[in-house]
């Protein structure tokens, strides 16, 4: 397989890596999600070259992930903003975030904090099954995915 | 910034990408917890060359996600299975299939199913607060960052 052909993949993940699995991309989306907006915000915060960072936006834009849009005339000015696909990510960042402050600690504190808009309070985000409502644990998961062989002694209960 | 000093950042983000957001190796972790355990099987399962697939399951042995278990002596052979800390990025694995399935459509059917362990039924995983219990919007949700800068507006309520 190639990196190029994942988007064509059955599979959901190597698809939704073919939009964001490049290095930056996350961390300018991550940015985006703190607020920034423009080119050159988002180049002091990262450090990145200005190529590179075109490029992702370039990307980000063409999937639908951000749009530009015009804040000056003279000269032309535009900014970035998410859409509603890429908003939707947010569950991908979240998890980044509580798994990174786990397995890969800072040296630091912790200052990152997730908080509800609406009551401004710190909130610690769990998966619950939608229809239940019940807690799920990651390991009481599992995913199928045909094709893929099942190891023994590792079957899906029934 | 350089990709090889994320590590160090203090965003989480950019620390768990510091491990998991080279290309190919989120892929590798996939593979992982649908079962696959030999080096043969990731290989012919993603396609990838057998240089870049040791590289990236070496790194993730030193990163404490996987550990290598030798299944057969003459000669010898290892498997690759998820430590805790590896078991612990399901929940980015699932944000991504969520994703991907809404995003980035596939041609073809979606096979692809979370079931629970325990009932092997479906799940859909939606995120609740730990404390209280209630549902978590993810765009009710807000990731503050010192030191970025609040945007006009959007300040968290109080």
């Amino acid at each position: 397989m190639r990196w190029t052909e994942l988007e064509t993949e059955a599979c959901p993940v190597a698809r939704a890596l073919s939009v964001i699995g490049d290095r930056w991309t996350l961390l300018i989306l991550r940015d985006c999600f703190l607020g920034l907006r423009r080119f050159d915000d988002f180049q002091s915060n990262l450090g990145i070259t200005r190529h590179v960072l075109a490029d992702r936006l370039k990307t980000l834009e063409a999937r639908g992930l951000l749009r530009r849009e015009q804040y000056q005339e003279r000269p032309p000015r535009f900014e970035y903003r998410l859409t509603e696909t890429g908003k939707d990510l947010f569950p991908v960042l979240v998890s980044l975030i509580t798994w990174g402050n786990a397995a890969v600690p800072s040296p630091e504190d912790e200052p990152y904090r997730l908080v509800s808009r609406q009551t401004g309070k710190t909130v610690r985000p769990v998966f619950c099954d939608a229809e239940t409502g019940a807690r799920l644990a990651p390991r009481d998961l599992r995913l199928l995915m045909p094709g893929a062989p099942v190891p023994e002694g590792q079957e899906p209960a029934s």
